[in-house]
């Protein structure tokens, strides 16, 4: 196993993978922008070491200095999290150069995902089942405009390094399909720095169910159950949950199966997540992230497993032991920092109380604390309140009593607690019947 | 089930019990002292009443009190938590006369086992096995000489209403027998109300273990398995576990197997703990709790049960329906405001900065927040620090990492986390062969 692992992220995430570093008695490098020169992470961390001033780019985005940051502590792994570099295979490859491990799959197994028309190719070659639409990437306005004429409206044209909910619109009316195909086009480029986009037949009614893998580097693929993310706004996820409620059995088993297929099929090694949306009981590949998604506690609270561990170990060399055992149910709120008043704006400022919940059965991943300033240069999670019971229903009470506990306050600050608790009060999703449009159905009252 | 609930109690429990009852849609009624106005059960209760000063003995002690507080709010039960007036036969009685469910056992079954003599008694015609001792009360300095020569010294000498390690002692020497024998007698008289005293041989080395039971009102009784808590100062426990490490597997099924024989013995009913000295393989019968203890979660982590729920819901007349059914391995550690400088006097004062533990696993009870002044008035306990694992060296790592993330400062604050670590590192705990002699061989430096 490695003596020191660097983290390069920041916020929740990077308190994450040091609690799991310090568990398995790693040493553990922090780096960290001006802003965050006092975080969670960075007293957690046995070093930290400074890369830059806020933005991103001049800090966690900056390759070289966490590359130094690395050789200069004597890290031998580099753990990304998820965001910032964790997607960029180039960053990877660096790192390799460097004699830096990378904790994640190799670069080009990164990057043949990491393009989600290649993505989409190399997983219909696999054997799993898509949504209609391109084959690869689409080139020019007439070539969208033949191609929604033969899947049919509405459709949605997706950047294909896009990512976050971002770069995607979806088009009902065919008037509007040349100039979506060019602004898709342009935020890619603006956002991702790749304008390349490929298009699918939009389904206005589905749920958004994805399997939890993990691979070794000797061929060893398990799968850790679903995670039901249908709850979201503007394609950013909201809640999640594990096992994704009312899945027909079969469904479940066969989508288990066909990620499992497709991440020996490319080689994948490490944690992975294979993206569905599921209609009327049949599921179609959306997409595989190749890094710990935010809502990864769920999957733990479930299987037991500890995630970013199985990432380190697997990241080693080390074989992978372990078979899906789950039991009961998990949620996962995610609590923003955003102004409901500001078309939920994220709304930075100084925490004067902080009491996240406790108690039985419930988890609180965050960075913030009272005295925390957060800040409008990252983005707007400030913590993740997970909960398990045994049954779904308890886990609904469990989550409700467990935001109603939370208290945050300070001058500026809102949270998305109050909208969190209106959505656990919808008939659709105490009966786990929810789908992606269920934001939009409350409408602007969340 | 139950509109509304009183719960009768302060600090972590009274908030633990608030949470299960939110969780379950019961409306709950926190009852106060003065410097408690503004605790965490207070704020998360739907109902506050101040029922007196801080003296335990005008408020949380004060029977007529509580009861017109639960009738003045519509309640129609009364949960004590643990310590105060939770094994006290006498308030369930008041509660039953006045139309309350009191939480816990009948009245006759809780005086029964709550008089340690009288429950050593019952126990043995139920076939526990007992350590050689007094039948019953020891009535005389002779009767006590006479015993000690015949079961051999070391012996303990202890109160029949003690508890919470008060009004115990040993006693090597028969030339300090008859002192000890009055002194054990006055504590008695002096803390509990009552100066009988029963006697036992002492063990010097050995292990602390203790088993679940739930029992309904008809006659079902379930073991929820054992918890080890042989990590102890002065006969306060510090550090608990489920399952005991390095338990023979038969030696675990008899416990089991001998407490669900105890509580049908005696009619038992609700959550209840049989505690047993476990020495050379052999187990034996020490004393019954009649409520939900401190150590309450590591039983919750590994089995996925709430028992506080099921205290609810056993006191409502449901039936049980559940069984045993153990994953992993959970550690419960407790920190103390206390001063290792001052012999471990409780440290009183204002927090200024409390950050507690999370992260995968690691459950937090606690009542305190930066911002509460912690009162002299009642006992030291700050805050559970509750871990779970899928084997024991992992769960002790965890333990490590939460207890070291965990930030307590303020003005004249101490806490065990020190210790704790210390105890933790020892060789003896990490083999988990420790047994009840092991603090007093760390010597005065924990």
């Amino acid at each position: 196993m490695f003596d020191t692992v660097l983290v390069a992220n920041r916020g929740e995430i990077a308190l994450r993978v040091v609690r799991s570093c310090q568990e398995m008695g790693i040493r553990t490098v922090v780096v960290h922008s001006t802003a965050d020169a006092d975080s969670a992470a960075v007293r957690a961390a046995d070093v930290a070491v400074q890369i830059g001033p806020p933005p991103a780019r001049r800090s966690y985005l900056f390759a070289p200095a966490l590359v130094e940051a690395a050789l200069a502590t004597g890290a031998q792994a580099v753990h990304p999290g998820y965001g910032f570099l964790s997607e960029d295979p180039d960053f990877a490859e660096i790192c390799a150069d460097n004699g830096l491990v990378f904790v994640g799959p190799p670069p080009e197994v990164m990057a043949r995902l990491g393009d989600k028309a290649s993505a989409r190719a190399a997983m219909a070659e696999a054997g799993l089942p898509l949504l209609p639409g391109s084959r690869s990437t689409v080139d020019s306005a007439a070539e969208a405009t033949a191609l929604a004429a033969e899947i049919g409206y509405p459709v949605i044209i997706k950047a294909t390094a896009g990512g976050g909910g971002r770069g995607m619109t979806v088009v009902r009316d065919p008037r509007d399909l040349a100039k979506a195909y060019r602004s898709t086009r342009a935020v890619g480029q603006a956002v991702f720095g790749n304008s390349s986009v490929y298009m699918e037949r939009f389904c206005e009614s589905a749920r958004h169910v994805e399997v939890q893998v993990l691979a070794d580097s000797y061929g060893e693929v398990v799968h850790l159950g679903e995670r039901d993310c249908s709850v979201q706004r503007r394609h950013q996820k909201l809640i999640e949950e594990s096992p994704a409620p009312e899945l027909p059995e079969s469904l479940r088993r066969r989508m288990a199966e066909a990620s499992v297929a497709g991440a020996k099929a490319v080689g994948y090694v490490g944690a992975g997540t294979f993206e569905y949306l599921v209609v009327d009981d049949e599921f179609y590949f959306m997409e595989i992230n190749c890094r710990i998604q935010v809502e990864h506690p769920v999957t733990e609270m479930v299987t037991g497993i500890d995630l970013v561990r199985e990432q380190l170990r697997v990241a080693a060399g080390l074989p992978l032991s372990l078979e899906f055992d789950g039991r009961g149910v998990s949620l996962e709120c995610r609590v923003n920092a955003e102004d409901p008043d500001r078309d939920y704006l994220p709304a930075a400022g100084l925490i004067d109380e902080f009491v996240p919940p406790g108690g039985p059965f419930t988890r609180v991943d965050t960075h913030a604390r009272a005295g925390w300033r957060i800040s409008p240069d990252y983005d707007s999670l400030l913590a993740k309140v997970v909960v398990w019971a045994p049954d779904r229903p308890q886990a609904v009470a469990r989550m409700r009593r467990a935001l109603s506990e939370f208290r945050i306050t300070g001058k500026g600050i809102r949270t998305t607690i109050p909208a969190l608790l209106r959505i656990l009060d919808t008939p659709e999703f105490v009966k786990g019947v929810h789908d992606t449009s269920l934001i939009s159905k409350l409408g602007t009252a969340t």
